[in-house]
């Protein structure tokens, strides 16, 4: 996934004395150290492998977050500073193509060097000076500088969760089907009821980021008005049972469910189950981050594309909520759930009420019926940071809510991700929305 | 382009009493006509020729929009009625999997049978099939009838516009370089004053297609409210003067100004100017369907992509208007315009006043910036005419207000068209918005 | 196919003496007609298809051949000479780069104009100028030009067969399978006996073309002497029944049959019997020039890849010959056969005596097990006409023997045909040969 | 490079009386550590990158010569044989598709297990097997146990000189560009003399392998006999110097002295020069095993594709040998030259006498004209080891000599390599030869 996020600039944010810049390298230390145990489990040789042109090698994703506070603090910010090898610049600039040429991004798994070790001293090093920087900070630049900051910990987090799912598409390519961690959380029992539909009336509604609530990445606004005809959502996503079902009335042989373009991808990859599905003497198991494990029927379907989910909710007679919905939807729900920090890694059956939508945030990021645009007024910022502002927005669609991946403060009401529709190695499942 | 808008059924229409069975074979016999009027100045073997995958033979469009009125009127309707050869049923079926296994589009260029007399033929045998089925109306399926006649004229005049795109870009591959017509009406000549902006009040407006308004496509509706903040739009479309000032501000080559898509395609293809456009001792020329001609500086640009649109737009500090905001600027506006009638069969300059918008009908099918998806509301249809009711709905771009190669009396306020932001053989071009 | 023999020049011919050029002339004129006469059948549509790039559109065969002679001869001969277009010089060029740059392969499809008329026009109007040219022969370039004329003569009756050829697989594209001509003459019935094997003792031979020997394309010389151990080599080609028999025994599923190259183009393409054929009711059909035939046990299995025939002497147990052992075993052959004079333009079973070869000449073009490299010796020609004369030398495989659509005037005991490994759309078969 | 090596029988060798079989393994030892010391100077992340998909990771070789003996030895002559993970028979399986279904050779760089340290237990675990086997050999097997023995030893040696041409081509890809190894021999000064000519009469040979010689890959026989025509043969290989001047003479840019598929070749990917050199402020560098260096004008151009020699052999007047006349050239010359023993692992200038031909053996592989086709009466063998005896005998060109990465004992005066003629990332370079 590209990462527009990586260019968004906060919309608002806490002016550098509300915080003293000791708690904001307390923060950085931790969102650092965080990257770093995710990759504990690794061996040296899981590091370097690109599974497939959208995964980059786990060792790309840590020296390239460094890179980004490289490129963008301490190269601008702090004279004193000197690289380790000057080929870096090149090498893990992901797409910043004012900033210079970035290494292509299909050959990222052809590199063997730097090292593992290397990429460690590499972070150190950035980590040395970032503290110095910080403990200095120079008065003139000082609010820009824990702006980009603030970003640059976004950013990293952001590449937490992709580090979690290329990791799992990396060991899944494996007929050794090795396991992650053996001592993941194991999700408790318990059956899924009935769904049931929220109703909202129609109304005009605020939709983005309000400039008052705190950090937010520039494509979550500006705020602006949407109206809303009535819709019902339902108050939880749809399970592995349900999507079992689907699977089983010829949801992947019937055309006339399809989006077009989705039958033809059906065709040529030969979809016939999510994602790391596979059948062993009529039992559906599906990789894990935990190895092969019994797919759970109560828990939400994941590794889905838009493509399938869309033609599930044909299939079922409703449809994808707008992303607006969504918002309106999650609007006065308290934002916990099945995030990172449960260390679960995979979504989990969770009880719900009827009257209240369940597992918005955390669990699967839920995809939207709507295709990633900007909103009215949006504009992109100057310079490198801001240079492609916008993008992406083309050819994607929008998910919502955060997944088992997300570290729980990174998510937020205004969240918009984005993948193309036939993208199924994100923690990525839906819920239902109808007409009222 | 997949023609979805072949499926589509009209919202609402006049009953079979309001209007004579005579007159519905006149309007039948007018429309078919067109078509043949269209293929007049082609050889033989224009007829066959496949220049890309998008582009059909013209031969086929002529059979295809034959096969319609045979696959849903005669067969369901008409017992008596014997096709000159079942084959023609898989050769002509464009994309409807549930009627049978269509011919694989590729591969239409490749069938230099049935012979150019054979389809005129098959024309010829369905238009009496049509007539005696018109003449004596079985009143038990008269409306029914009556409706998919309406709607198979109306995707007649639609394939009479892609008869002329495809037409010219099966010319234009031909290094001789032949006219289509040498006798095409000549535009006048004239400068290209300012553009002005058309202001508009934030508002809660209706959007689609008014039930009560005669013929549209499925895709206009249904009817709903959008609410749009403040803009202001664009007196007339972007001219090719001031899209060659983009080009020599070295738009072509300037990343931060493109969608990551649009600038992948820009180095794919080896974009410097909009498709049909050559450089000869420093004039520009483009190829029309009166053979090469010296680009008019005073003419609405054409042949651009989405991209290439969002990037003028970029740099020129606007944006594409967002397709309601088109409709909203278009609602009180005459619908006329240089359509197929005018025989120009390319944009031309038009006087526009700094008050109203100008050329929002005809000349160049206009990009908006929004992704084309369903309305809230809508549903497929039951049955094959229904069957893909919304299946290219993702990956394309909405288009609005016609071109100079739509017929006048097809179009409407509430059309969308649609195309995949990459395409550049429809006569399409842009006209920008800001915020107000 | 590629042909290098465009290219060729004589080893040794007549003197301009011992020919009077009135009779070239009406030898010109002989070939030139056979070429029209070979398209008599065909609509205007056929003559525009490529249905795959190897093929060439009819009208573009009648159009090269021709431009051969304008290239060639009248250009650099006849001063006085006007081409009708300036353009086809380029579209007309097949592959001589020195010469310009040919138009892209390809794409000759996409090309309606000039039409089919235009190039008779061409025709003719070359060869209103050829005639000129030989009636009043310049002294000083005589002998050059009636060697070109020879060599192009040759050029079109190559040509001749490639133009069945491609005519073949325009029409078998077609689900109407269109017949080229109802009144070809039809095989006589007659079984086919057992495979007897001619000996040949071990020995030191002379290969390749005579110097004394009349005409033949420079890749068949220089004569040299290859030693050969002893072999045998069957009475006659491989039969339809046999190759079903190799079919039945799961010929197309066994690895260890095939070359690794082509088990992966078995895999790639989903070969499972020769081209063209199609299983009806457990009957094999196969589509022919004259429409779809039940399959003849005993004429020679055709259209099959020399990774096929390959595959299938593997089996057999024996081996393909290599184009010396051909060569040798053709020697005192008579050069009589079913070529394109017998109208049948489909190989027959013919009788066979147990003691000499049959069916050598004309039938199927027969795969040897020899790589298509150049003769030791073997040096390329100076200027455009011999720029190439080695340069398909690599990747293809040698031929030998012509077959049912080759002039039986063009063949030659030392004539080298040459395909790629995977091609099947020539007539092709194959006899096989094992040691002594 | 497919290796048909592997699956090669001695045609001749020596009883298990003559060696005892504690010299055997010895001889095992030695040259399973050879591999392991080629290996040393990797950094684990070296070990697991497959830059394209003809190159293998480090890891994988060093697994697949280990599975060799497994498979081929442990498993049927040893009951009590283990093995450590039953996934690792598809996994190091190349392509011998009758023993099993092989793992997709370009997805081995997206295994990152077994790791490093897995498959260095996994040798020693067959290690210790293998030794256990032959010091207690059964017998009834200990010749075929031998006899296979002794082609797995070649199989890993084989696979010694894929390693280092593969870790070059792997490092070679970065654009920091690591040297392999920092201490490797430098070359010794000294300029080149001309090229001499070593004239050959005519005769009658016998080629290929002689049944009482030893050890021979299968290819290598049967012995026969051919006549080649009187020639001369250069006394060295062609020089970076030499290959210079084609350069700079525009060789990569005429279309006239190139083969048809080569010339193709050189428009797709680009060629100016060798693969492996750079061109910095007017002086050519090289990437070798030691780094970037700058190009010796005096050693043997090496990495030219086929192509590549044959336009040049072309350019200047000349032409490559046949692989007879090589083996004749090379017949008394003694097995001497820069191998990998010489640890300068790069071709390097050598003196050459005009009267001898020199450097046959070592620095690098010589291209051959020889299309790689079997021998006459040469036959596959039985069983899964001679699946595919000849299954890469297509598409192919003989190479001949040896080169500086091949093990001194693992070249004969017969041996025939071979890769496609687009390959360049071997050791190959290239000698002429002339008509006499």
């Amino acid at each position: 996934m590209p990462l527009a996020h990586d260019l968004a600039s906060p919309v608002q944010r806490e002016t550098p004395d509300t915080l003293h810049t000791k708690e904001w390298l307390r923060r950085y230390q931790r969102v650092r150290q965080a990257s770093e145990r995710i990759c504990e489990p690794l061996c040296t040789e899981d590091y370097v492998i690109q599974s497939m042109d959208d995964v980059s090698p786990p060792k790309w994703h840590l020296a390239h977050v460094t890179w980004f506070f490289e490129a963008f603090l301490l190269t601008p910010f702090q004279p004193r500073y000197r690289t380790l090898d000057p080929v870096y610049d090149s090498l893990f600039n992901s797409y910043y193509e004012t900033h210079g040429v970035p290494f292509p991004r299909p050959r990222r798994g052809t590199l063997s060097r730097p090292t593992v070790a290397d990429v460690y001293r590499y972070r150190a090093h950035v980590d040395d000076a970032m503290a110095e920087l910080l403990e200095s900070l120079p008065p003139e630049h000082a609010e820009e500088i824990l702006r980009r900051l603030e970003l640059g910990l976004h950013h990293e987090q952001q590449h937490q969760e992709l580090l979690l799912m290329d990791i799992k598409h990396i060991l899944a390519q494996n007929p050794l089907c090795p396991a992650y961690r053996g001592d993941l959380m194991p999700a408790s029992e318990g059956g899924m009821p009935e769904t049931a539909w929220i109703e909202h009336a129609e109304g005009l509604h605020e939709i983005g980021h309000d400039p008052h609530g705190g950090f937010a990445y520039d494509n979550e606004g500006p705020r602006h008005r949407q109206f809303l005809e009535a819709f019902q959502i339902a108050n939880r996503p749809v399970t592995n049972a349900e999507f079992i079902a689907f699977m089983q009335d010829g949801g992947y042989e019937r055309p006339e469910l399809w989006l077009s373009d989705g039958w033809q991808q059906v065709g040529l990859e030969g979809w016939r189950a999510p994602l790391y599905w596979v059948k062993r003497e009529g039992t559906w198991y599906h990789f894990t981050l935990a190895g092969l494990r019994p797919v759970d029927p109560s828990a939400p379907v994941v590794h889905v594309s838009f493509f399938e989910a869309d033609a599930y909710a044909r299939w079922a007679g409703a449809r994808l909520p707008g992303e607006a919905e969504w918002e309106v939807a999650a609007r006065n729900v308290a934002m916990r759930g099945n995030f990172v920090d449960s260390d679960h890694l995979q979504p989990v059956a969770a009880p719900t009420r009827a009257d209240a939508p369940g597992q918005l945030y955390g669990d699967v990021w839920e995809w939207t019926g709507s295709a990633y645009r900007p909103y009215p007024g949006f504009k992109t910022l100057p310079g490198t940071l801001g240079e492609y502002n916008g993008k992406f927005m083309s050819g994607q669609m929008v998910l919502r809510g955060g997944c088992c991946a997300t570290p729980a403060d990174h998510i937020r009401l205004t969240y918009r991700n984005f993948f193309p529709p036939h993208a199924r190695w994100a923690f990525s499942g839906f819920r239902l929305t109808r007409e009222a």
